[in-house]
């Protein structure tokens, strides 16, 4: 029975104390290495991966930051750079290569087998993000003659090298998948039976160039661990094992948040994305955003005899602003939400607008009678204070439907709804929000 | 080989043919089931549940969206609702009874045998979002002495009626949790060794008062498919399965948006909330906000002399507002999220300080040269451009620290970071934001 300890890992390195360091650091799950070295600088990470197995030093290497991956790539001795490379699994390799530059990419293929290198050049020829990405071709492939004896003999001979056996595939001759075979059905089964006779002859899987955000679709759907992927022959490629599809789905949520604050979607941690990354990934938004929004500036400045007269008008274009503003990024996350959940699809838009039209007056209704009430402490003018309220009431109901729209609007242009949130719709909607309050203030105080 | 069809089901069920629909139904996989009957009725989706098997009816209606739960456990006749529920799995049926109001769970709970009472009973008893809410007890239990032929055995004999038997638990006489057993593992293993000799002697659990976060937290770090459920001595309630956890992960994820766009969380899908629902669940927060925003309307009220000499200072309320919140909302989603995917803790904050002031310092700089030259078409007035630029650039600074900070503070007084993104940041960096143009203009332009 193991206990937890502490560890001073720095305090260990620097004194020299590798025996010690190399005893405790081979009982670690490599999750837990990845977390004890995490702020280590790239020199002492050298050190911790020369003391760590071949197959625990790819799975943590596997695992590192990108930033730290590039750092490590250039400091490992030639010899433990092949060895790591040649032990990680394919689809983490994968992911690796493609982020680096090609110099690189082509020295890290040299060190791989003439299989693997073959193997590799294949996946990295599926598109970015695609399900193929994510394939390990490290499955358990059955022929539907074999018995269910067999069948568990093969498992037994060939799972260990395997990425997993829980779920094993059915093929045939040609590679075509005919079915899937859960390990729990081979094991309940009688040994004498056929493999065709227990598996599921209709299995799901995806295509290999589909968008891993369909591959994730369906595995949430139909509850699976490990999904097969074929090419356009429906002939097997390999798996997809649920684990990588968990990383899909946060990732997916962390570029919906992103696009949602209207900046360039950026998958390291925070920590390991550089000021100047961040400057390029945010800069070009709010450039944007400030010359839509010098829409503002023009139709006030058209307004200016009426702040001349009236200053106090100029009180409430915050509210106009931040309330409208509030009311269309409610509204548009809930869509976009529904949306990215397949929860709302594109032909609803109607039921959409017909519901957001209700719920928008309902709040602007509110809004207006309480914006009516404070209004008094500014202005003693109760026309002013009419004036007022009317025009929030229309900016709330304008915000509410144009933030329930947007996300459909984008989605016609195949553009990701996410970029219709936040900022992007609050600068909108200010514009018209802008436009709306000043023509019903004229409308209802002649000046 | 089965093939794919397009299916009529109002058709078939307007038609009576009850016949044919049985047959193709008793096909289908629940969540194929649960899409095709998405858009029917209540009364109609009751006819298909008749149609069902007992196991397949409990599987689709574990599944259904809160509001047909409840519309069909007042359509069913008692026989079926009881089979229903008798056949759901404890954690489906758990999160059934949570919402539903106390003389219907007495009603339901009623239905079961005393072992099915008393188990949801005890499961009820956990705190809401914990991880003993998602606990099934349905798994394999072995005994460290058994050996590797005894234990498959075990899994041969119980495991048709288990959840999974991928990770097997290992225990001792008072239920104390001494490892866990990989099904793979014990395939590959020699039969004659003992449990204790092949199983994991540190597994890795949650205790079933720890929240849903930890359990999804530590699945992710692991890649584990079964995690362990323990009480507070370390015995064994049950497991959780990854199914439940990517459910948690997006649970998590819409809560989180739901919040930044500063509104009540609801986890219903967005057809399956009615408009009185989101109402509510919106109205407080636009409320509280417009009451916050009042502010502003008092500061402007203040600087109405300038105002009057100088309307065209009006024209540039909107660009510090936008800009700053645009700014604010792109910092806040970055540390949100960060923090949400443990990235980010509490005590970087000082590291988050410094890389964002110099970030925000960058951006200010860039973005109040450009509004110099963009302010020129608005005013001939150079002195005006200019106290215009600098203003901008320290509301960008500003809402930039802010933004980054605002998420440290809620986690300090233990309030969701994700609060403080979006409108409710908006409106505080707006309210800032106005004090500091207003003050630097009147500083800038001595009237």
């Amino acid at each position: 029975m193991k206990v937890k300890v502490q560890l001073d890992i720095k305090g260990l390195i620097e004194s020299g104390n590798f025996r010690t360091l190399k005893t405790v650091l081979q009982q670690q799950e490599p999750a837990d290495i990845l977390e004890l070295i995490d702020e280590l600088p790239p020199d002492e990470k050298i050190v911790v991966f020369r003391l760590l197995q071949k197959d625990q030093a790819a799975l943590v290497f596997s695992e590192l930051e990108y930033d730290d991956q590039i750092a490590l790539i250039n400091l490992f001795k030639e010899e433990r750079l092949r060895e790591i490379i040649s032990s990680m699994d394919p689809d983490d390799r994968t992911e690796l290569l493609e982020e680096l530059p090609a110099n690189v990419v082509n020295r890290l293929l040299s060190y791989l087998s003439p299989e693997d290198r073959e193997l590799t050049l294949s996946i990295l020829n599926f598109p970015e993000n695609s399900a193929g990405r994510l394939v390990t071709p490290k499955c358990v492939e059955l022929k539907p003659q074999m018995t269910a004896n067999e069948a568990l003999e093969k498992v037994r001979k060939e799972g260990p090298d395997k990425e997993t056996v829980y779920t094993l595939m059915v093929i045939d001759e040609t590679r075509k998948l005919l079915g899937t075979l859960e390990l729990r059905d081979l094991i309940f089964s009688d040994p004498s039976k056929h493999v065709e006779e227990i598996m599921e002859t209709e299995p799901v899987f995806v295509h290999a160039t589909d968008d891993q955000e369909k591959a994730a679709e369906i595995m949430k759907k139909y509850d699976l661990i490990v999904l097969p992927v074929v090419d356009n022959e429906e002939r097997l490629i390999g798996i997809i094992t649920v684990d990588d599809i968990v990383d899909v789905i946060d990732e997916e949520a962390t570029e919906d948040i992103q696009r949602m604050a209207s900046m360039g979607t950026t998958y390291n941690s925070y920590f390991h994305v550089k000021p100047w990354h961040f400057f390029v990934k945010r800069l070009p938004w709010l450039v944007a955003l400030l010359l839509i929004e010098s829409v503002n500036g023009n139709v006030i400045a058209r307004f200016e005899h009426i702040l001349a007269s009236l200053p106090v008008i100029a009180a409430f274009i915050p509210t106009m602003m931040d309330t409208g503003g509030n009311t269309g990024s409610q509204i548009s996350a809930l869509i976009i939400r529904g949306m990215a959940l397949n929860e709302i699809k594109l032909k609803d838009w109607w039921k959409v607008l017909l519901k957001e039209t209700l719920i928008g007056l309902s709040i602007a209704a509110t809004l207006g009678v309480i914006l009516f009430f404070r209004s008094m402490l500014i202005s003693s003018s109760l026309q002013i204070c009419f004036a007022v309220s009317v025009a929030l009431s229309v900016v709330v109901i304008f915000s509410n439907v144009v933030g329930a729209l947007l996300p459909f609007a984008a989605s016609i242009f195949k553009v990701d709804p996410a970029v219709m949130a936040g900022p992007f719709l609050t600068t909108i909607v200010d514009v018209f929000g802008i436009i709306v309050y000043f023509l019903t203030v004229s409308q209802l105080l002649p000046a």
